[in-house]
């Protein structure tokens, strides 16, 4: 089967065969080493030399772990939101009681750095600004550079998830100034779901002294403490560290700059392709995603039914739309281990499943 | 290495493999259809017809679901412990702002149901108990029949930690009118860690929906409304979804009566073998623990160095002691995935390494 979804992606033969190693002991000398290796290897992707804790969770538990360390209750928020990931910070931010106000952009729209900027302009009583890096619910990646510059420019702490970029896309932690900054297993690290990596910049630690919402099992601080002898303060997912340890060792021989370039070749291939079948992509030129594409489903077409059909007869995985686009969109993943073949095999699943739903492009202009 | 830790244990080769499976689209029919299996199999051996939850955490993360559920701010709680893992649900009450009342037992020595009965009567507000079944840092399990029968004869709210008994020791949460129950796959379940399963009566339902706590990535609500999809609400650690799956099939062909007698035997020989070198058992007698095995470690040996020297001369990992028991004793894990010839082999192990710490076995009385 051709996994062809935003997460969980694809894991390579030798990483799979990696988890199934012997089980140790946690609090071992073994783990210990391994912890140290997966926590450098994933801080260098990061490119910062933050701090950077493991948690045993999928990612959505690390958008939770980055709200309860460093949001108290009745504290004003800006949520930037482009697509339901941006729904999911917002929505954390209400349930644990701060005061979110939303920064709203049209689904396929990035967040425009003005905006933001305005928006702290006439709010100075925020501190705090969430975003999402790539919006996989809509193929759109956000000019993290330049809303980096506007937020740190305004003095303000900038919370980033970068789940689903992190390993696939460039992000320059430290270069940008980005204090909080997660990601998880399952997407272009090309592990198993079950891990998730927050890094934290000097400030993030004094904000999470002070920061009086109550955590336990996503305690950050808990986290690096333990992370100092080696451990975890919780029986860490031990299968899924030997997983990150032999990807890491993947990723390092293709070269972190190979895999930006793979993806980003990949991205612009899916786009291509996907247009010279008359399909519309969803997201705005310019800030497409290469790890993702949102493609408009043409008139006439069941998402479900298209998503059905390249399954069970072309063996190829497509994802549905989230939220309000769910009738509206299907999505190509080509994040992680993805080879051009994958890329190439997928697009022509597309195209025999649209040829099965009697589908006729429109007339060139 | 003969992993003799009370978790995490040691993972058959099948189930190892199992979980190298190709990865599958969390939202797919495959995943649903694995999850529906998964959950059954774990609900048999809860011997339960209530709901039960997968959650993607350790069991700590199952400890936190279960307080942050079902008790409010300012609640009264009875928290009856006898270790560290009761200590840990104390800990987690205080965090969440309920107000525990702590019925400490000495370490070694069971909860006594006569006492959890009085304390009730005495205090009439508390309509909560937290309790652990099987106390892995001293060895010890609680009479959990008897402290159901007198928890839930109060007519109060029973939630029990049996994350390290349950599929090793029989717990019947039907039977016992067990409200919440909380395991994790790295103990008995003879998978790695990272999965962790709740289940909850219908009174449970009740509570949660009027538990004023705040939580998003541990909501059992959303677990048990994505549940009814055959999905979860955030991805889930698919890999041990697939060991889960085939360690399931291999309890089912031992059957789960001989599992728990296995268990039974290996505790009785584990413990009948320290005694024969001399050594004091560190729990009470009829309440040691049929998982997990605490040794007084003798007088003027150094823990550290026995365990120390049982890894790396005796290929033997065993467990420290935790908290105040840490320079106190040692402990041989015989759960999941332990084989007769494991049993022995940790007992020559110990017995080897004791004689090269120059040991000398006390004199018969």
């Amino acid at each position: 089967m051709n996994l062809r979804i935003p997460g969980p992606t694809p894991v390579p033969d030798e990483v799979a065969q990696a988890g199934a190693a012997e089980m140790i002991d946690h609090r071992g000398p073994e783990f210990a080493a391994m912890m140290e290796r997966v926590t450098t290897g994933v801080r260098d992707i990061f490119q910062t030399t933050n701090d950077l804790v493991i948690l045993t969770t999928s990612g959505s538990g690390a958008m939770e772990a980055a709200v309860v360390n460093h949001l108290s209750p009745d504290e004003p928020v800006l949520v930037c939101t482009i697509g339901e990931f941006g729904k999911r910070f917002l929505e954390l931010t209400e349930v644990y009681g701060a005061r979110p106000t939303e920064l709203a952009f049209e689904a396929g729209e990035p967040a425009d750095p003005n905006r933001i900027e305005e928006a702290l302009k006439a709010n100075p009583q925020i501190r705090t600004v969430l975003v999402t890096h790539n919006e996989t619910s809509t193929g759109t990646t956000n000019p993290l550079k330049d809303i980096a510059a506007a937020v740190k420019g305004a003095g303000r702490f900038l919370i980033v998830d970068a789940i689903s970029s992190l390993s696939s896309i460039p992000v320059e932690v430290d270069n940008w100034k980005l204090d909080v900054v997660l990601s998880g297993s399952q997407k272009g690290w090309m592990v198993a779901p079950g891990l998730a990596f927050v890094s934290m910049s000097e400030e993030s630690w004094e904000v999470q002294k002070r920061t009086t919402t109550p955590r336990f099992y996503l305690d950050l601080k808990r986290a690096q403490d333990s992370a100092a002898r080696g451990q975890t303060p919780w029986t860490p997912a031990v299968s899924l560290f030997f997983q990150m340890d032999k990807a890491l060792e993947l990723i390092k021989s293709e070269g972190i700059e190979n895999v930006y370039a793979r993806h980003h070749r990949h991205g612009e291939r899916v786009r291509q392709g996907m247009q010279a079948m008359g399909l519309q992509l969803f997201s705005r030129e310019g800030f497409r995603s290469d790890t993702v594409t949102a493609v408009l489903c043409p008139e006439g077409i069941d998402v479900a039914n298209l998503r059905k059909i390249a399954r069970t007869e072309f063996k190829t995985v497509l994802a549905g739309g989230q939220g309000p686009l769910a009738s509206k969109i299907f999505r190509f993943g080509h994040l992680g281990y993805c080879t051009d073949e994958d890329v190439e095999a997928g697009l022509k699943a597309v195209e025999q499943t649209l040829q099965r739903l009697e589908y006729k492009a429109p007339a060139r202009a």
